[in-house]
């Protein structure tokens, strides 16, 4: 973390300033040091470290529900707490374009220490660049987030561990955040009290660890169909959703009616998906139910061994359809 | 790591294709199970973990002596190296505009790759995302890397740990790569031969963690005098230096009298610069020259006790100036 020139220190200290908590534990060297790296000291053996990476290039930077700040510290806590991990650092590394204002900086980086204060979760070390108004057009803020957890190490929460009879859960309404954002950019937003979704999940998940979780992913680029495609072909089973069982947002419904675009195709910033063993479905629902971010939380299909690779969906009128992973992002640029 | 789409599919394998090295060790989960993140289990308890994060937005992006790719790795890994870390694992982060060439992608990726499999460091994880061009102009591509390292328990070599009577050493020649930067920028590169010093100095700084090395810095933005400013600050020190003993290229200082750019203002990115106990400070010497990148190696000065905070050069005809951090960037967008 090199500091360079006077002027960069001034824009690193007032980063730094907002930052609540600058390192792991007391003996440790975090970004109060201003130094190369940070020292995360660990007590004992007796975990594996789960770490993450993200950049976030969402436009617009604001919007109903959060900001990047928010989107990129929460996305990484999510990624952690997606393989069982207990989120223990983040770095934050900050692309600025000249010109942007220090008042949105500073409220973006006082979100990122909010959280990461809240839930005990250190900013050990950071970076930031300066790019010239030629070098960057629209974007004028890029932020790219690792993460860093910590799990048993017999723990293995992956893509390829369902088995066929496995559960799939859904923590929430699916579609929120790619709406929202939707809303704003086609200039809709003051016709609907639509918010991105996007939150860390640490309460909701944490309590979950105990029991039987075979893959557990948050639906953010590609949405619930991106997630379950993957599933499926990595751990050669198909899964089968019932569509009246998904928890869709009657706002959410409408607006991806206008525009033709499939809730379960687009971002969520606040949500997983899990895959269980049968036995503990009901208990793991109950569980998510208790959580204040999962009160709409739904099983919505279950793994099988035929039809391998495959996701098809019992639509409302009868009949089952196939639900592939968009071609494309329907709505770009929204993480 | 979600894929998303299936466009994004194609391009996150062409870049995990071309990494050699996916995981740490043989029950780690990596790149190649393309999920939320990486596990790196560790045999034992007896180190602490270094992180570092740095984007890299370098113009232009290939360059003699290395690319955008070299200079990411080189500079995380180095990082780790200063904090005394024997570095482990890196993610990778690309951020990539639309149109960018899979040639020089491919390219880029192996340079990375093939540093990363000659020192048995895993890039664990990664990130990809796609920019419109209405949102990058100049960039076209930007790349974040976070490395992790282990050091022993009980090592800090820090910023603020340098002792009065201290040693200061330059492992090499100071400038290569600002003025080989500039040279490219300002059309005169067929006139010298003048390259990148880029490197990755693993072979070169860990031998020497067996002696007394009481700080240890790369000096990237802002050169030397930004290192010595701060070291003298924060350790509350003064360091003096003798301006015929470092070791600057006749190359280096004829272009920077042309541009009137002082070399000890411009980065490097494949030098350290240490301050080591007086007792230690020959047998460091010797060691550094026996490493290939560490021929030319001085002692250039000394920490003092009076006079804190500042950095004075004993100049070639005498007398001393004061050393001052540069106020901006001299040659900007180097690394």
């Amino acid at each position: 973390m090199g500091h360079g020139g006077k002027k960069m220190d001034f824009l690193i200290e007032f980063i730094a300033n907002r930052i609540a908590i600058k390192k792991t534990s007391e003996n440790a060297l975090g970004v109060e040091a201003f130094d190369d790296g940070a020292i995360i000291p660990f007590a004992n053996q007796n975990y594996n470290i789960v770490v993450t990476t993200d950049s976030y290039t969402v436009t617009p930077i604001f919007f109903r529900g959060g900001n990047i700040g928010t989107l990129a510290i929460s996305g990484t806590i999510n990624d952690l707490l997606m393989m069982g991990a207990k989120p223990i650092a983040i770095t934050l590394a900050l692309i600025i374009r000249e010109g942007f204002s220090f008042q949105e900086l500073g409220e973006i980086i006082k979100t990122i220490s909010d959280i990461s204060s809240k839930y005990g979760i250190a900013i050990v070390a950071g970076d930031t660049k300066v790019m010239p108004r030629t070098a960057m057009n629209e974007v004028t803020l890029i932020i790219n987030t690792t993460g860093f957890g910590v799990i048993p190490p017999n723990m293995r929460i992956t893509d390829s561990s369902i088995k066929p009879g496995d559960k799939i859960i859904s923590t929430g309404t699916l579609g929120d955040h790619g709406f929202a954002m939707l809303a704003i950019r086609e200039g809709i937003e003051l016709e609907t009290t639509l918010e991105s979704d996007v939150a860390p999940l640490i309460d909701l998940i944490l309590p979950l660890l105990k029991y039987r979780i075979h893959a557990m992913k948050d639906p953010t680029r590609g949405g619930l169909a991106s997630v379950l495609n993957e599933w499926a072909k990595k751990s050669a089973v198909s899964i089968w959703l019932e569509e009246a069982t998904i928890p869709v947002k009657e706002e959410v419904r409408i607006i991806s009616e206008i525009f033709g675009i499939d809730p379960l195709l687009v971002s969520n910033e606040g949500k997983a998906i899990l895959a269980v063993h049968p036995e503990d479905a009901d208990k793991i629902l109950n569980e998510i139910k208790r959580s204040k971010l999962g009160k709409k939380a739904a099983i919505i299909g279950e793994a099988k061994s035929n039809r391998k690779g495959q996701v098809l969906l019992k639509t409302r009128i009868g009949g089952h359809r196939i639900l592939d992973k968009p071609v494309g992002e329907p709505i770009p640029r929204v993480c």
